[in-house]
């Protein structure tokens, strides 16, 4: 950080309006902003597709790795738990708050999560993002709208999400909350 | 408000461990507590019912009118809009970001939204929560678990569900984000 | 607000990237941009040498109706108290938490507060900021540097302030901290 | 983190009121506390002491280092600058954004900052915090008053100071606005 440089009298006189933007201190910023919201959506879409291509390309082990490496980097487990309903979760394991958990949805192989068959392991080739409303207010930003994945047989699913984002100390975006459930149908 | 009680150089020298609390000044404390979390679900519970039972003494208009009053008072549209998915809303109309969709939504008879037979409607005569987790931070906080109904004719209907809420100026906790749904069954 | 246009499965296979923007549906955003902060800042300045030519154009009646005017827009008072320690607020009255308190200081006159001579009357003709730093985060804005007051006769007056801002519920920032001191010479 | 327990069919029929607290999954609560914001007052109270004491005891270099310590626990620089002002630090040097500025402030001998003489090696004795208010929103906690320092003389010295503090990821408040001023007598 450069030390602040700070006025005089002389620079008083002179005019502050003259000070170059720079000498006027340093600015710290975490707010969230819309184009981070949108990222942070693509971001989420762009690992899911990787695990699925890393599977295919590397096996199973491989795309675990990828699995964890994106949920600790995408996700706020280490701030001590993540309210995740994912789409395809049944009762009583419907909701993972835990990182295990979050891990078995999206890899399966967790004998503690028998009916997970690995969510990012069918294949996806293409995710896309239609936001119904964005929502961003007191440190935190929620986005609400249809997730659309696309399988390696062309085959599109429309899911409903919700996603609440926070801020690490870091400035970096974190899922806190994730809430997706197939469309209701009136069937 | 009361005035501040300031300390003088007489009140330092008689100790100012000495000074009561109430001298110490205003507390303005706009934090979200996990009691007033727990409290504002309890309250969208309550209102439920009552528009039910309200439905079943003094009519449609009636229960309307309550209608109104609660998502006037609970959830956040004022502030723009809500990112509201109802348990039963379909496509199309999945999303409810405006009151009116809201309303339409709880009480049904808006031409607007045609699906729309009225849920609050349905004679509910209990209403629980089960929370999976809840996530304060910043400004908001967030609870996800089960919704648990209970019909007129006694049958238990459980739902998946996300709120976020944001505090208003008055210090009153909003529903900003409402994600509901069906338990994946597997079917 | 506008209606949401939801996805359907045309839409889908039409392709989501087609949706034009307005079509996605609300976006609420009460994080607060540096931009904001600044504009803020500026309008504080403006209207504190609005205070003082209203005074010499309209008397000091005038200028007290439009300094109640400047601390309720520009103030958090109705939150409840603010944090606000002026330049030259003497103890046991060097806070001033309440509304009251803060007119006083601004324009005098209250015999509650017999020192106040009305800081807002001096006959400002001009005020600018400099900023140290700025700092955003978790729903507030914070800002430190010098603000220099030019007096009637020219006579520059430099003081320390720091100010934080949060948003009140129609998006506009509101002073609920600010503390402003003489800089310290070794003296 | 415990693995969640979800409710089953069999757990509403016996009656969700009946799960034990503990069965409802994970809190995650950063909200800031009153209680909190008066802690951290009284460990910068408490660090203070103990920097001018282990100067006494052990000399300059310790109390440098327990200084140091001090900083980085208690203050927010590593999220990129803080805004401080402390009583003593004269123009051009009055802000102190950086960490080796604050440094510089506390315990002298760093010849970028000539002036500085050592605050925190005055030999204070006695640390008292007697509030003005306090004003908590959103993410952050600020807080006004007098804060007392009792030398090695047993002289008194009152200072106007400010404070707001924001939670890091791991939920320890940290200081991201210091303005400390001696207060204003008229002269």
């Amino acid at each position: 950080m450069k030390k602040l440089t700070c006025i005089t009298v002389a620079s008083i006189l002179m005019g502050i309006a003259a000070l170059p933007a720079a000498a006027r201190g340093p600015v710290v910023n975490h707010a969230i902003s819309e184009a981070e919201v949108l990222a942070a959506q693509q971001a989420w879409c762009k690992a899911l597709v990787d695990i699925s291509s890393t599977n295919t390309s590397s096996g199973p082990a491989a795309a675990k790795a990828l699995a964890e490496k994106v949920i600790d980097e995408a996700y706020g487990y280490q701030m001590g738990a993540v309210l995740f309903k994912p789409t395809l979760a049944m009762a009583p394991q419907a909701f993972r708050t835990s990182r295990e958990g979050a891990l078995a949805y999206f890899v399966g192989g967790d004998p503690a999560y028998p009916k997970d068959t690995g969510f990012a392991l069918k294949g996806w080739t293409k995710c896309e993002i239609a936001n119904a409303g964005i929502f961003i207010a007191g440190g935190s930003a929620s986005t609400m709208g249809n997730v659309i994945f696309t399988g390696k047989d062309g085959k599109v699913t429309s899911v409903d999400k919700t996603w609440s984002f926070v801020k690490d100390d870091a400035g970096k975006l974190r899922i806190v909350v994730h809430h997706s459930s197939l469309p209701y149908t009136g069937n």
